[in-house]
């Protein structure tokens, strides 16, 4: 239970350091049947890559997914899927100074202090790099859940103090893949692309936030009480580094409103039970209502800049901390894939758990 | 995994309707020998209660909670510690004719097509009664943490769009208990009263938002990759009735700021190692520092209003679902203790765990 | 994770102290939509209850079973299940002399040190009054499996040396619940009535041996590698007081035999895949096959018995411990129903399981 | 949740089929600061590994083991703890004709209805080459316990119908890994080998038992109720291919034994509280007494012998089942570390949950 296990009954441990030899994971509890689209996987570690623009960090690592189990034929046989990923761009040289220095906000410290040994090695376990695992399993839970008509879309709404006016309805979402910062509104995309490069010109970095739309979820998925479907999804979002806040349906802003502008009332469209308003974010009592399902992550700016930062060292003397390595300077455009692959995998536990919750 | 069962090491379990005979819970993984204060546990319950000021809910509910297990001569054993409170105020006539409606933002519809069956008094599972149970559980946790010097107090920081403008660092924190509304801040608490009474008399509610503090954390708590202290604390805060949003740290606003502004320099105070700021909520890749935590909860209007609103129901046919009953206008001065109690739950928890890591 | 929740899906917590106000339990994930038979929980009661008969314990308990939640017009509601059976013949006065002594072969020595805390009446929560709450999940559990056709049924193969000679096939197990002893053998059981009660008149105890077979479980239940279906069936049956072994199919005398001889060949009958034999006990790969599952359970004689025996108290003094109280001379008859109950537990727990691991 | 991963604290999480590209897995929870002594891992791979010996499969299998994470300078980092076993024997023609083919007594059948999909080679996921990654975690556990002066050595104590007639104590269990059959007696030893020998030339297979001893376990590892020390053994022990039984300290001989008999009174020695009998098998109430932990368990014999045998095929066509391929006639003699492996991974986890219970 040191914390690398993910979900109930599908289920992802992961493991690896960003210095390893690679990273992976193991996922068990995946439904027997499913024939494994590896383009898509691929496509979704393509996404999160380091290098694939200009405004994300420069490091090379290709990110082949490998499988080692659990599928036969094509097909998933319900066994454990094991994955890997080579680390091909390993550079121990470039963190050797850190060996005993803490980086500020970073997890150099903590990890120092309670496990009393540390893989200084570019974050180790820290590392983002660990994220790769999570787009793989997601990238297969998405697929279970097409089976079933769901779909999640992510894109980046807000970078630094500048946030998208238009709400996910009033979008087109599938611009957003077509440019590099994921932004699915071609000016504001093109003014965001320029402000982070004048960003890392300056050596420096800058947060962001993502949108996420879960469009096609039945009726019933969540439990209720600590189980609930937001609760698993905040908690899911939150385990992605550098995320500072998670917020659903009308989430913060919610907080401003009366009950009688908040409440969703209820009709009948076609049969179909649905809401006038959907500030619910398509979650009502925990569970699911068949709306869609929507949400904001915000992300801090990337702790490693180029600048020079006051810190000490593991003997407790001060030390200027000099910022190296191909870092991103703001880390919204690749967190996209990995905001999915974590609603995915919430959403496809839920899935499975609900089958067994009527008699 | 009916999702009614919170923590992995320090475990709380709960059940009960809100118009069932009781409500309650179990414990399981208290650490034995811990001197129990019986009246701290009540005076927590006593703050969630109904009926304990103007601007709440005017239920009456005595919520006396009585022990049947794991203590013994007044120390826990070990063993589970079985909880209850009578239900006192049960009026199921109150909610007949609720029972073939779906009221507008509650759970009834979500509830009914999930498992086929509904307890529709009073919002049966889904009413925040439920979390009197975890304010039993989270006083217990609080005089385990107090025993390692760990304080936790939270207090209401919004009501609708009216926001405290100082930070908890600015304020005296133990103000808010001296007013019914739990704001630090003398007159700002006694506008937010009135203000809160003006929404009641239209027979509306409002949301708001509450901050809490955890001083006295010792470095190390937390697990990395999906455990991280901050998502396992997000997790606890979303699955709280009427919560929209979870911030920590910086939170949403730290999206706007840079790398150079955000990162938390390091540096010696009286051989301890300390940060000159805390936009890190006193965590770092998800393990605590040894610095104050704090983190922001967002929550949403009640649903339940004195006005007339549109719904259908079971059949499908248009109803006018109208307010009854006795409703709270605001939930947040109730949710001061709820939100502290999940936070001790998440602390206690990952305090234990914590024990387990180093050989 | 102290220890008191058994079950991943359908999950048992139990709490309470022999001597405590009561004993009871949370059930977490029961489908909705169970038609609970309360006679049938209270039936499964009185097989277990003391005094029911003049060869077990003289003790006087009713017994009686009190749900709080999650039970509406008769039907589960998905919500936990919580219930509750008081403790009436509570006699704190018999157990005074026993707070500074260690009974051999108790729990109360590693209690002791443990926990450093301990509730020393009775035997607190290490007494076998627990499973008492583990027959009222267990019927609740029954009734589930037996909307799906599978009926469980154990009964005493052994008493002390003396084993029934017939397999369960040969044998008409509906007489078991005809006599005190319950086995289904008249002439058998007679003469082990009279056994048993030497044993009491001699002040001793004595071991035995109980004898499950559960008929009509589908093929599929169980997982592989780490949750086999006997695996979960074993730790079951070892965590019920006085069990010492556990066999399924052949057991250990499957040991002695050769591949040729122990292989249940395949055949059809009537379009079902069957077995010639069944060594197996119904269970391959850790899988249900479809055939009949049975296995063999050894108990070993009651710790308490009415002669003196050496002992040390707390202080590390030599005492003489004296037998006292009413208690058990063979523990088996009274037996039969928590395994039925675990049984129960077991096989539910992985029908839900089931239903997740097919797309 | 498809079973595949084993313990709370300590947790193992394997992956793999016999004939795909690995087998391996990732330990989390391992405590960080323990030095891996990697020959001693690859030691007890070696005592598992097929080959070996004249009296097991003669099939080749390296089995060298690489770790990819968690382990950096030779020490454990708290990071989850990949690792992985090539398969360099894979001969896939050598199982094509099984792909229709159900094997008597084998997990064919099982595996085929639960999941729909199969991958035949070997039996795939049901193959005990999955249990040379348990070997791997528990020669880690090994070394943990270790540090807290806990040592676990295994036997085997019978093969088919002929069983060592001494117990443990009376035995230099040194001796066991001196001879290819792992029996602590060398002239016994020498017998067995020959009757192994004789089992193989007549194209069949046989049972056997091992015995295993855990010595220097402290007083107070397991829990009560469903975790007791003993359940968690059993439910360990039963996890392993072809294991029929299993039953610690007097086991199912207990079971015709009276109170007077069975009861371990309590001395003290040198200051420790001791027993003089040790019936209790090291376990009292669930909890380590101190005493040596000793348990038996049962193994059937392997299913794949060199004989036909009658089945049907996936079409419910009758078929004659040709053994083919290298099997082991006996399965203990490389079982013994699996036993042992089991046993530490038991006993780590408890070893670590117990310092979670007090204060």
């Amino acid at each position: 239970m040191g914390g690398n296990t993910f979900g109930n009954t599908f289920r992802l441990t992961t493991y690896g350091e960003s210095h390893g030899s690679s990273i992976g994971g193991i996922i068990d509890g995946c439904p027997a049947g499913l024939h494994v689209d590896m383009e898509e996987i691929q496509f979704n570690l393509d996404r999160r890559k380091p290098g694939q623009s200009a405004i994300v960090t420069q490091r090379k690592e290709e990110d082949k997914v490998e499988f080692l189990s659990g599928i036969f034929d094509g097909l998933t046989t319900g066994a454990p899927i094991a994955f890997q990923i080579k680390n091909e761009n390993q550079k121990p040289k470039d963190y050797s100074e850190l060996k005993d220095q803490f980086r500020p906000s970073h997890a150099d410290y903590t990890y120092h202090e309670k496990y009393g040994v540390r893989d200084y090695r570019g974050g180790g376990r820290s590392s983002a790099r660990e994220t790769a695992s999570r787009v793989v399993a997601g990238a297969i839970a998405k697929q279970v859940l097409l089976k079933y008509g769901i779909h999640i879309t992510a894109y980046v709404s807000a970078v630094g103090p500048h946030k998208l006016s238009k709400s996910y309805l009033e979008l087109n979402l599938a611009i957003a893949e077509q440019n590099e910062v994921r932004i699915p509104d071609k000016a504001f995309a093109k003014s965001m692309i320029d402000y982070i490069k004048s960003i890392r010109k300056a050596g420096d970095s800058i947060g962001g936030a993502i949108t996420c739309v879960a469009k096609g979820v039945p009726v019933g998925l969540g439990d209720p009480v600590f189980d609930k479907l937001h609760a698993d999804l905040g908690k899911a979002m939150l385990s992605i580094n550098a995320v500072k806040g998670f917020e659903y349906g009308s989430g913060f802003s919610g907080t401003s409103m009366k009950g009688s502008e908040h409440n969703d009332t209820i009709k009948l469209i076609d049969d179909k039970i649905s809401t006038d308003s959907n500030w619910s974010g398509g979650i009502q009592g925990g569970i699911s209502n068949g709306e869609d399902i929507y949400f904001n992550v915000g992300f801090k700016p990337v702790a490693t800049i180029m600048q020079d930062q006051n810190s000490i060292d593991t003997e407790g003397n001060e030390v200027t901390v000099v910022g190296k390595g191909r870092h991103d300077p703001c880390v919204v455009p690749r967190a996209v894939p990995i905001v999915e692959a974590m609603t995915a995998l919430v959403l496809v536990d839920h899935l499975l758990r609900n089958r067994t919750m009527k008699l």
